[in-house]
């Protein structure tokens, strides 16, 4: 059965592949899972019948004859246990692939959150500067944690996981920002996780959505 | 074989049970699974034996074993997948909770300990009541989605979960606030949580800890 998943219908990064459909295109390109995708707009995913599938109206979605699942961690996860590939087969190594997953979605994905919205809600108070201060701060804390751990070893457990997939996906919200360019080994760890072929074909398939928008427009 | 886990030898919130090994707790109490704790203090979270368990130097951990684990969320999962009682037998319904714990702690969790950061962090300074009021906004609009998808039911999805139990545990951080007291389908629900006998279990277990180091200070 060819699962669909939803994704923005006008892109808000403009194909920069941060919406967290890519996690979940990325998963399903690396077990090798055809799909199909319903793009939604932004008045569209608070209307009812969006809000049946998704209770908070966002995106991505995933629908499977019956079943119904929100959030790009739980999909993953989810694509993860049906097809191998992504997650290791050996009980304990599984246990904690699955730990980073949780790790990178709930301690490293949230300080990096509160940075964007500082971006987005509070750049033109006069104390935005005072207070980013304070979130890149603990953004860095956890970066350098995360940069001992992983150390000169290409992915965080053996071989690449879910895990990995998850995190890279949170990373690559800092592109670009000094706060990840003062660890060259996650640089190297997220290059590592974006030439995979899997990861490119889900990022072009993302892209496409935009630049094909914008070609008819 | 008996896990270990880890807790605050010096409870932050006097024995509240709002530190994450509580929700551990629980769950080990819902699938009647005995554990011994280790106490770590705030110093020791930083040392290298602890580190080499939790890379980000907090608390819980899970040790069964060979193997050991940190994050609540990946815990929990890990204990509701090795035991009945916490996660429904059907495939479908099965993802569905597990996507209630991705949500509780990637959707809601995040506003909430924002909050929480800033009441420490950010309240002596002049601008705490304009962010603050941005802040409890995000709590709000997850909370009104929240409450209107349980509605009147008991649990999220059919019986309780690990989901209903990850999600509680952030929910009670909210306990006492003008956010939570808003809903009183959510002020219920996180009674009808909290009055099982495995809450309770838990709930007296880490109390314990802070009462007993107060009894012989």
């Amino acid at each position: 059965m060819i699962p669909t998943i939803t994704a923005f219908a006008d892109s808000p990064d403009q194909g920069a592949g941060q919406a967290r459909d890519m996690r979940v295109r990325w998963a399903l390109e690396e077990v090798g899972q055809p799909y199909d995708v319903r793009l939604v707009s932004f008045a569209e995913m608070k209307q009812p019948k969006h809000l049946a599938l998704h209770p908070f109206g966002q995106i991505p979605t995933y629908e499977e004859g019956d079943l119904g699942l929100f959030e790009s961690g739980s999909i993953v996860l989810h694509i993860a246990q049906q097809h191998p590939g992504l997650l290791p087969e050996d009980r304990a190594a599984r246990a904690r692939a699955i730990t980073w997953m949780f790790a990178a979605l709930s301690t490293i994905e949230p300080p990096i959150l509160d940075r964007e919205a500082a971006e987005f809600f509070e750049n033109d108070k006069p104390w935005y500067a005072e207070r980013m201060e304070g979130v890149e701060g603990r953004i860095r804390t956890r970066l350098a944690a995360l940069a001992g751990r992983l150390g000169d070893a290409d992915w965080l457990d053996g071989a690449f996981s879910a895990g990995d997939l998850v995190l890279v996906g949170v990373l690559r919200r800092l592109k670009g920002s000094a706060l990840l360019a003062a660890h060259p080994n996650l640089i190297a760890y997220v290059a590592r996780a974006e030439a995979r072929p899997a990861f490119r074909r889900a990022f072009a398939a993302q892209l496409a959505v935009f630049t094909d928008a914008h070609a008819t427009a």
